[in-house]
């Protein structure tokens, strides 16, 4: 393995990592707090020790599939503990655990929140919180990659390894300008969502921060009721843009090369699309037959309230966000809540900022089976699976099918271990479930309106290994558990 | 599809199925129980309809692996409808829903039932109910297969679409013989068990119909605490019955032919009986710490009742036969019914009797995943899946994943329909698995205490199909969902 690599780019990391950190420190001279002045000591800090790793450029800067998994998983990790100290030092989190807990929350844009009380929160750290999803939705390696100059099949393997999906598209022949895209298509749908809250007359920090929160599919609120409060042109803005930050960024892309009738004929966002409307007709008649969500919280709710906030809860949960308007865990019936647990497994789209297995890798499962059944019939035809008109090679299908019993078993000893701490299953399994699908809230002990403080710390460090996998789509972390690895960092 | 063919097996396993009507007539003589000629009627009547089918036979008997897996789907639904109508004429069962059910998951060896009071049953159909899952076990097509002379490649298609597990050993060149071992070793263990528990002073009747609820590694008992009340030198034999029965038959065969070192290196039988330790230990430390099973139903228990208990119920479910010596939903603590879970997915060894996923498919899945992580580290290294020394090849695996695949597809939509009951996702979910792995009892509403008999009409049709996908491992079933099937049948 080239060490010296790993290390140079996780300098890099921390430096811009460092960088970030004098936003929230603005913040803090705007709002006039006091907490910003550490948000700019613990910047420094990490600039400067990112600094060590990057003076010395290494000759040899080839990557490979390893050093990709290497790069990305560590990174991850430290860029985590990095940004937890200012929470910690702030006395805002005083606990390590929950402080990395809630840092790894933003940064796998999970949403997941250990705060009994988040508007106690100064508005810096509330700013620093919810820029960490941010960072995290499009991956602050691939940000590097859009920077940085580098040589050989470097960047191609980073990418794979940070981005969500069974395969990573180039939208140009070359990574660095495919990164550079993706940020500048991911900073102008910010963009707009901030314009089109303010419009709205929301609270400009809110604006910016719930934007941050939905953009990067993360989910991190900063009221206590979620986004419950705002009014429905809000709750509307906020759902569509959730929907359109988990459609896969090759459809903007089409559309802004002008090729409309490739980027709608897209087989992984029509489907999305498709779920979507399903899940809510589902959901609104499941509610009908059972006389349910008619009357919230002691109002009546007409048939726009119902669709608004069905639409935006199912908009929240496919995308893997987490926000909510309303506590769905006590007012839906049995089915609806199926519902909720099938989006939190689905996902969004591949090369968006969303969470979950994923639409398209449902889509190749599905045909794997339908494939074997046809087999079945004419057992001597050769069947290749296609998608979008392509056939999708073997090593795909294999490292999708790999995923999903990885995937599985992670899930599974997860239960297990969270077991422990003696809470129901429907808790155990939705918030296992919630982490490792970077959703945020579960259902029942786990649910929307309440919080995971409540968790061992055995538990939380399970979730936040969950977390990790969820959003690096799991290999990257399989890779910290091989002891290949740690033979040859020994080694060395 | 050759039909002819197809239809031609259909008679035989009819004409079997009335032979074998023909034991409880018998016991109805015995016991003097009117109810016995109301089974000689109906078997008289299943032979003469099995009769007419069988009487030409057609001269082209080719099978290939569509005919193999329609034959079994379908002969396994016929076997079910005509093994229903004694329980409705006899007015025992009276609704043909809950008829349906009990022996679908008689002849699948769930061991669920529908029965709000077992004791009320006549020994007649206590008797008929408990056979089910002894022919149900090794399979009515593979008793066939030791009969029926047949010719080309028509046995092991249809052995390999029955039999549970990946692959199919033959242990014998010839398929007809492995058939006819089969059966033998499956007589002479069965046998061994009843003379067992005669000793041990059980009933003679009590033991014949709890050996073929331990052979089939099915479940029904014949009484209402299941096999709460015998003794514990009775529990420790059923307990160990159970577990032999789950153990891969290759194992036995190795064994009377004196090949003692092979037989003791099969890989998946030392997995099998390490997971069974591994479950037992784990149980009695987490109760240990909970202090959970100490006191049951006003009885102190010593270490000798917790270890008797905790193996039985370990046995009991791991081979997913479902018997149970007291309510564990009720006393182990979390972690332990975890576990529970679990052995539930996991199940037996293939090639026994017993249900699940097969511990021989989880461990090529795991084996699937070390092998991805040691692909990153050496990409341009052949690494092969070994099993027993021997390579697993290609095909093997990818039927493995494909059968994972489908079998959470199925899992997961159940547990969807079974939802729309309105009952809590604890009793949805292990209701589920109950009946797709072959088990018999969940946990919650559906526990060992309770029975199906409050699910919908809706919810039971699905878990007789579940109940049917698992015993003949979803392939054969989701032949019926195909087009292709449906068409050829009417185009024919």
């Amino acid at each position: 393995m080239n060490y010296r690599a790993v290390i140079y780019i996780l300098g890099w990391v921390l430096v811009i990592e460092g960088a970030f950190m004098l936003l929230p420190f603005i913040v803090g001279l705007i709002y006039s707090e006091q907490q910003g002045f550490i948000y700019l000591a613990v910047s420094i800090a990490t600039m400067l020790i990112g600094a060590i790793a990057v003076l010395s450029k290494p000759k040899n800067m080839n990557f490979f599939v390893r050093e990709g998994f290497a790069v990305v998983s560590t990174s991850w990790i430290f860029l985590s503990i990095f940004g937890c100290i200012p929470f910690i030092i702030t006395g805002e989190i005083p606990s390590f655990t929950d402080a990395l807990f809630e840092t790894i929350s933003g940064f796998t844009t999970t949403g997941t929140s250990i705060l009994t009380d988040v508007e106690a929160l100064s508005h810096v750290s509330l700013f620093w919180r919810s820029f960490t999803h941010w960072i995290g939705g499009m991956g602050v390696l691939v940000f590097l990659l859009a920077l940085l100059p580098m040589t050989g099949g470097s960047h191609i393997h980073i990418m794979r390894a940070e981005s969500p999906g069974p395969t990573v598209d180039k939208l140009v022949p070359k990574v660095r300008e495919t990164a550079a895209i993706l940020y500048i298509i991911y900073f102008v749908l910010t963009m707009l969502e901030i314009i089109f809250l303010t419009v709205g007359k929301m609270p400009f920090f809110d604006a910016v921060t719930i934007t941050f929160g939905s953009a990067g599919t993360g989910g991190f609120a900063i009221k206590a009721d979620s986004l419950g409060s705002y009014s429905p042109y809000l709750q509307w803005v906020v759902g569509i843009f959730m929907m359109l930050f988990g459609i896969n960024f090759s459809f903007y892309f089409l559309v802004i090369t002008r090729r409309f009738r490739q980027a709608f004929k897209l087989e992984e966002v029509r489907n999305y699309i498709s779920i979507i409307i399903a899940a809510v007709a589902i959901i609104i008649i499941a509610c009908a037959v059972n006389n349910s969500m008619n009357v919230i919280d002691g109002n009546s709710w007409t048939f726009s309230d119902k669709l608004r906030h069905t639409f935006f809860q199912v908009s929240s949960l496919i995308t893997t966000t987490g926000f909510s308007t309303f506590d769905y865990d006590k007012y839906w019936p049995e089915v609806a809540k199926m519902v909720v647990i099938g989006l939190m497994l689905c996902g969004a789209c591949a090369g968006s900022t969303g969470g979950g297995i994923k639409v398209s890798r449902l889509t190749i499962l599905f045909k794997t089976v339908k494939k074997e059944i046809t087999m079945f019939f004419h057992p001597k035809r050769v069947l290749k699976i296609k998608s979008d008109n392509k056939v999708v090679n073997h090593e795909t299908i294999r490292s999708i099918n790999v995923f999903f019993i990885a995937y599985t078993m992670i899930l599974a000893s997860s239960v297990f271990i969270v077991s422990f701490d003696g809470h129901d299953f429907s808790t155990n399994f939705s918030a296992v479930v919630a982490t490792l699908n970077n959703i945020g809230p579960g259902l029942s002990g786990a649910g929307p309106a309440c919080n995971f403080s409540f968790f061992s710390p055995l538990s939380k460090y399970v979730m936040m290994f969950d977390m990790l996998a969820g959003r690096l789509e799991i290999f990257p972390m399989l890779v910290l558990f091989a002891p290949e690895f740690w033979k040859s960092i020994f080694r060395k």
